[in-house]
């Protein structure tokens, strides 16, 4: 089987037909020099790298897995190449601040070419997307000493990030952490206390590695609202930034074993005493999270969408290939023993299905991304806070309906491959395991779910939901005299406004009783995720009718597109009525049982 | 975290007050002496071994896996001796024919100890279900030499068996085979081929391993019509039936590595002139596993279910214990520093959904295990004959919707866990990855329901389903009065008109496009499912509201049953409308790309 490649065509045809990206970074001075032919250059270098560099190193790296010994984390063979030739290609300052050695590129290029690592090998791509994170976080929360200290050689690559947030008895509620910081007389402070599931906490890839680590006060408010963020260098920087051998008292107590991405350390990180820096202001470290987050749940979305990539071209070429049985409607390949797969309608279901999924959710992710970037660099003060409430709207669907998407087509392309795919060597069944953790970490689905039904929804009395309504009715006015798009239109303001009923029910409804807020949250979730991939579609099958042949995509190619769409439209989109049907029924059947009768 | 328990209360409620096993039993002579004391004894005895003696060796089992070396196999530590024990409390015979040593219990007994096997030990379950089924074909088409020389061994467990039936060239299309078998001067016959993905082929728990194997004469017909099925011997026999000590040209080449069931050796069987015997009629191999097949694939369904009731347990005690957060509506717990998160409306929907699809897949499985008991031991034949026909459209939603629920069952429990979910300690991450084979082997889910919708519905013209419905018909006219039951029954209705709409239409569509067949078989397979598991709810709910309190049941276990059916009723058959919808979509938007465009 072949490994690996990047979708270039599908890449380019969501970035220059779809959501015009040269336009819209031509908008915004600092993009404006991000144009087609540079975007272009960039994704096809991306496209190098993860099929040549990291897609050969994947599945050696599951089997082999990360080593622990004596506090140090031995990642598998080829990584450490392959980490230095990915800095050499200047790929971890690719979104950085330009002040501090970025190249302060916009979030869509970036999530493109995240997904394009994750497809490759997720394992690795975890080591540069925390890097990215914990930089981010840095450069807008931190002094300008700190970023003037860490930021260009994490830009460079030379020192790593990690997230410290998790602790054993506080997952999703971060107000229960222990992890104590005592001020010290020069200004710095002494954490003491024990993170766990934290990701590149330890590794053997970089000579430095810089976490961000959440800690209260001797004397912090309880709760979420004492909590403080602390950049905690594991060997000691001196002012000018550079590495004075000396160790900070931070070790790797172990690391876990794990379902999947087992080339990803997941470590036990213990602080005894570490001397630590503030980042921003005491007690608010949670707020300096929240931005840095919804960048890191994109990537997690992106994850779950670059392995069902990966696992869709597998199980395409093995149903081109593999040969059993005949076709229904007669025999097609007279001269072989039997036809390939690929005539059954069933194997075609599964296919589409993934494929149909795979396709809006990069446009989704896209659409997320472009968002980001203009809420960060757009100079018109309403739109950065317009998309920024679209952002905080996006962000949970996205990252929770596209790893959820994810999982089920690394599933589907495993069935697809029948007996095969349950084998390690095929590969398929490594993407299963990869694939599940983005439903879990970063908050898990159910709390992104919770988040956008109760945060973003409720909380806002659903003026969230109305800016992006507006997005769609603009588009749908500005298409609705394509033929084209008629019976497709139907589909989306049918779906559209089941949703739109359903929010109205449970704002209603929540008013009385706080437990439908949660009754409600996945499904709703769902609905919402199925009519934006439905929007993402009908942007599609809008960009084929317009798209002109001079861009250069094959007649061919369009017009698969197209039918991929009808397929979604005809045969994904019914589930929008039992997710209505579901929402409507309320938390009652949910709460009635007491906690015995579980 | 306790260790897995047989739902023994879940087990007798449904035998005693769903189906009345008691009664149907004692309606058929062989199976007369089965009453409600017998049937908890042996229940009872079978929880204590898969609790006591399974359970506790299969995290090790999974870690350890199966070793291969010079063509033998060495099961992980503990497997032995367990399997010694299991023989020695005469399990292995449990459903055997009495003519040759076995005990002719009916298969709704064993079916639910495979459950709890399953449950708590997937791969060791797998080397006693394969001689199960084995030692089945032989008894239904054997000689009565080979019965007479190889049953009584079989039974007692000191034999296993392995079915060999595919190949590498030849999976689902059964037709392709190549093994080759030449008539001896004896009567026997020399095999030569290789067969891949032989659960059980070969392994150090029993002295023999009987091997039955699909092969094809010299001048045997082209395709499925030239199939044989022979007898191989690892260790060649004598008359008396015992081993001579010589071995068969048998190897096992290698064994595969693979995402679960590790302990479970998947072998290549190589075959080398070896000497087999005849099952059946010549040419007439694949009508002798039909039967057996049934049989292996209700297992299958139960492995799901069964892995499903492990996660279960693991994941509603984990959420009765881990403290994070407060309850939407309140404070629950004062005086600890956060209440459970069994609080929280949507960890109840997912412990809720995996509870409802195992009570009513445990049911849906007793209730097609019934038929084949009926089918096997009633004195009427015309009894026999609706049984079966009932068998051969139940077998296959059964398999897969119930193994599709089992694993869907499995990712939520591990859901529930959040990060401690993929991690391996936790126990949860394996049980999806061993919960995974059963949606592929023994004909994957895709194929069951081409069976279903092709063979079993379309080809007898619905007549199938008609017995089905009329069995729904007499079950709702008696219960058409019953008050509590009015708003289930329904939803029922609703649903299963839907159901038979859809039917109508396949079948009209099948008669101009055979491609409408592969088209609608899998939504058409879950909508049964579901309509069958709304079924067995009414069933349960129906003697929720008959059981007597001699009985014994706790009013507050009937009280939560009731309460899951209604969230069952309630949150989960909304699905159907748009299952009804996705059949209703058509052939066209599959079929309608090329191969290249996929």
């Amino acid at each position: 089987m072949a490994g690996y490649r990047a979708p270039l065509k599908d890449i380019q045809f969501l970035l220059q037909e779809v959501f015009g990206a040269q336009a819209l970074f031509a908008s915004m001075p600092e993009t404006g020099e991000v144009n087609n032919e540079l975007i272009s250059a960039v994704v096809q270098e991306a496209a190098k790298i993860t099929e040549g560099l990291l897609a050969p190193i994947n599945q050696g790296g599951d089997q082999q897995g990360c080593q622990f010994e004596n506090g140090l984390v031995t990642t598998p063979a080829g990584f450490k190449e392959a980490y230095a030739a990915y800095t050499q290609g200047g790929w971890p300052g690719l979104t950085g601040s330009v002040d501090y050695g970025g190249q302060g590129m916009p979030k869509m290029l970036s999530a493109i070419i995240e997904e394009m690592a994750f497809a490759a090998n997720s394992s690795f791509a975890l080591y540069t997307i925390l890097t990215t994170g914990a930089s981010l976080s840095l450069s807008l929360h931190g002094s300008e000493e700190l970023k003037r200290t860490y930021l260009p050689r994490m830009y460079e690559g030379a020192w790593s990030g990690s997230m410290c947030l998790t602790e054993p008895q506080a997952g999703t509620d971060l107000g229960m952490i222990r992890t104590r910081a005592v001020p010290s007389a020069d200004g710095s402070y002494k954490l003491s206390g024990s993170k766990i599931f934290i990701t590149g906490g330890e590794h053997d890839l970089t000579e430095n590695i810089i976490h961000f680590v959440l800690a209260k006060l001797p004397d912090a408010p309880a709760g979420p609202r004492g909590i403080s963020l602390f950049l905690v260098p594991k060997i000691l920087v001196d002012a000018k930034g550079n590495i004075t051998g000396e160790s900070n008292n931070v070790q790797c107590g172990s690391i876990e074993h794990k379902m999947g991405i087992r080339a990803s350390a997941t470590c036990v990180m213990n602080f005894d005493e570490a001397q630590g820096f503030l980042v921003g202001e005491l007690n608010h470290g949670l707020a300096c999270m929240f931005t840095m987050m919804n960048y890191e749940r994109l990537s997690m979305g992106l994850q779950g969408n670059g392995l069902a990539e990966s696992s869709y071209q597998l199980a395409a070429q093995y149903a081109g290939e593999r040969l059993q049985g005949r076709a229904p409607s007669g025999i097609q390949q007279e001269d072989k023993a039997a036809d390939p797969i690929l005539v059954h309608p069933d194997v075609r279901r599964m296919l589409l299905t993934m494929r149909a999924n795979i396709v809006a959710g990069r446009a989704l992710s896209l659409y997320a991304a472009s968002k980001l970037d203009i809420s960060r660099f757009h100079p018109d003060q309403n739109e950065r806070d317009v998309a920024e409430q679209l952002v905080s709207l996006l962000i949970p669907v996205q990252k929770a309906y596209c790893s959820d998407r994810g999982f089920e087509a690394c599933v589907m392309g495993q069935q697809v491959l029948g007996g095969h795919g349950y084998v390690v060597e095929w590969g398929l069944e490594q993407n299963v395991r990869d694939a599940r953790i983005a439903q879990i970490y970063e908050g898990t689905n159910g709390v992104q779910a919770l988040d956008l039904m109760g945060r973003k929804t409720v909380r806002s009395n659903g003026k969230l939901l109305q800016l992006l309504v507006q997005e769609m009715d603009e588009f749908t006015a500005a298409n609705m005299n394509n033929d084209r798009l008629q019976q497709h239109l139907a589909i989306f303001e049918e779906a559209r406004a089941g949703l739109l009923h359903c929010t109205t029910t449970v704002l209603s409804r929540a008013l009385d009783n706080p437990d439908e807020i949660g009754a409600a949250s996945y499904a709703y979730m769902e609905l919402l995720g199925l009519v934006l991939y439905c929007f993402m579609w009908l942007r599609i099958l809008t960009a084929t009718s317009s798209s002109e042949p001079e861009n250069g995509y094959p007649p061919d190619y369009v017009d698969g597109l197209v039918k991929v769409g009808e397929f979604f439209m005809h045969r994904l989109m019914p589930r929008a009525q039992s997710l209505a049907a579901e929402i409507e029924a309320g938390a009652e059947t949910l709460m009635s049982l007491r906690a015995e009768q579980f």
